[in-house]
């Protein structure tokens, strides 16, 4: 970091939380790596909460979520890791989804409101591409980072209540 | 909130920070407020720390820094308040400059990665559409929410780096 940094991190410096540590496969220089949790999600190897699919994006629950609801939308078939590799039309498919699923989170879980998050490379858990949609609730904050890890069966239940609210939305 | 949020809700209440409360003019509903903090900014009447600006975008410091760097892209001429009322087209268009902003807090700054974060109505404290691009460096969190306020003198610095970074990406 250059040396105006230093100063102001000290700010942020008293955040009672462990640093993150990025794993090192999501440095910018390395390569796709097709065994990541999100593309064997994909391929159907690791199980997941799904909340939305089509030919090109799937939507499933953060299994340690920022708060209660807190989706992940990737693309299935691009092997972009971060912002500076992917292109605007894979970027503007995410985004078609990810507004359903905010506004379906507004609608079917009752939050007042959500917020998108999308990391690259420190601070970055999984080396593929995702947008988080993440639901902010009136007097709660979010996890400032990941949350506490949940079963898939206390994760289902909002993906149903999400597919029921986009269902409601597309029936209209 | 629908009654599978609560349980979960809880596994994020210890987080020590006071409850962020959203000023009013958030909610979804709302008109466009034109003299919010942004729309000052664009027409010139509230000062910032520019980092660069086109027909369209605008990109400045944010003057309370989730972390050292931290920037926000807005449009112009848009009132869009949230990601239900933007178009594709504008929200390319920002995208286009926040990814040219998080390369140059990697090169210009020495950021380690970088986060977008775009909070729509609760969490969201100006009604004015805003993309954050905030840097993150190994080894330091983020600040959950928002920093401490900095005055102009100490983010025109990061500012200059920034441009200066821009400006070398371009000749290449």
């Amino acid at each position: 970091m250059i040396a105006i940094v230093a100063p102001l991190l000290a700010a942020c410096a008293p955040v009672p939380q462990p640093a993150l540590q990025a794993p090192p496969q999501v440095a910018f220089s390395a390569p796709y790596n097709s065994n990541n949790p999100f593309a064997l999600i994909v391929r159907g190897t690791l199980p997941a909460a799904k909340v939305y699919e089509d030919r090109d994006v799937l939507a499933f629950m953060d299994n340690a979520p920022a708060s209660p609801g807190h989706v992940l939308v990737i693309l299935k078939r691009s092997q972009a890791r971060n912002l500076l590799e992917i292109r605007n039309s894979e970027l503007k498919r995410l985004f078609r989804v990810a507004r359903r699923i905010g506004a379906a989170e507004l609608a079917g879980l009752g939050a007042d409101g959500f917020t998108i998050e999308q990391n690259n490379g420190y601070g970055q858990s999984v080396p593929h591409f995702h947008i988080h949609v993440i639901p902010r609730y009136a007097g709660y904050s979010r996890c400032p980072a990941s949350g506490i890890r949940q079963p898939l069966n206390v994760l289902e239940p909002f993906a149903v209540a999400l597919r029921a609210a986009l269902a409601d939305r597309a029936r209209r």
